[in-house]
């Protein structure tokens, strides 16, 4: 179960919360990237970047000189994970929608110095992005894990949403002859690109070339 | 011309911001949704919300209960759009990276209290979700657009960074015997899936079938 916290609490749309913790798992393990928010100054920043989670933590990493690093690793944060499924087409402007599932975590980020946790968390990072590369590319040498910063942020406060399904119009609207309904978005990955740098006879691993 | 200030000045990988304000309208033009980043007590909040652009204001809504929107009236907030267009598979774990398009922007915004503007702004925000919805179903009544909280951003602070083509390696590593190159992501619309409640003879309008 998720834990319900003054920040988790949702103030709106109650019944499209979730406080099923696979359901946080579902929503993070199927991204890509997030988005970060620090306070800089007193003032929002927002920026996306990627992560990886191992058990009830989650994971950050940058530059260490990366601005939202330096505001993240000494302060609260809150990080976003959306996937847009589609658009709710409703038979009022007032109704369009979105389906959608998304993540907010709230929490103080720990910056990660023992090793041992970095290359955990960088392997995390990795296989979220390209799953199978941490095996079969070049791993970081000292000198590249020396300039990158990892943050490890808790699972503990944690909230799902998540939107399914056909429109919810007033029940007045349904007489209209307006067509209702959802407009799916589909993502695929598309044709492998080689770097046209390759050097002639190297086949593309099929951890790239069937990645699902 | 974008300005620069210190919110919006590039800290790192300069090479991969744009002053060019038709980068900035491409970017914000192409999305569908944004992240809103507010700070409520102190803490930072990040939200995934539509918004619709006229000129040089972004506008954002929501329920005028929602506690990003009432933070985000009352000070600072920080509005991004991403896109990401593929995986950026290196020779070494370290030079991975996404090609992406992002749009940064920072701005105290203001709430629309103009009925005139109010309007403009949601027709803006759905067209920017569903073009051509707003000519095709029920408008707003007056009770709904009193529901509505409208917020109006300045686009004068803004940052646009991009990342492009192939992986960038090594020296040392072009040698290795490791594919590289990009993974794609394509977003594609799916098949419409009208509404279980849909009356009969209700034809799909072109605007929906045809969306590209």
């Amino acid at each position: 179960m998720l834990s319900t916290t003054a920040r988790t609490r949702l103030g709106r749309e109650k019944h499209r919360g979730s406080s099923d913790r696979n359901d946080l798992y579902e929503v993070l393990d199927t991204g890509l990237f997030c988005h970060l928010g620090v306070v800089v100054d007193g003032h929002p920043m927002v920026v996306p970047t990627g992560y990886g989670r191992i058990g009830e933590t989650l994971y950050l990493h940058g530059s260490t000189g990366a601005r939202s690093l330096r505001a993240g690793s000494d302060g609260e944060v809150c990080v976003t994970v959306t996937h847009v499924d589609g658009i709710v087409l409703a038979r009022s402007i007032f109704n369009h929608s979105v389906n959608y599932r998304s993540a907010i975590i709230y929490g103080r980020a720990r910056l990660v110095t023992d090793e041992e946790e970095q290359l955990a968390a960088l392997r995390a990072l990795s296989e979220q992005l390209a799953p199978g590369q941490w095996d079969y590319v070049r791993r970081p040498t000292r000198k590249e894990l020396a300039a990158t910063a990892v943050l490890a942020l808790s699972l503990e406060e944690a909230s799902v949403k998540m939107r399914r399904g056909a429109p919810n119009d007033d029940e007045a609207d349904y007489a209209l002859p307006v067509w209702a309904g959802v407009l799916p978005i589909v993502t695929k990955w598309g044709e492998p690109q080689p770097d046209p740098a390759l050097s002639e006879g190297i086949d593309i691993p099929v951890h790239i070339s069937r990645r699902e």
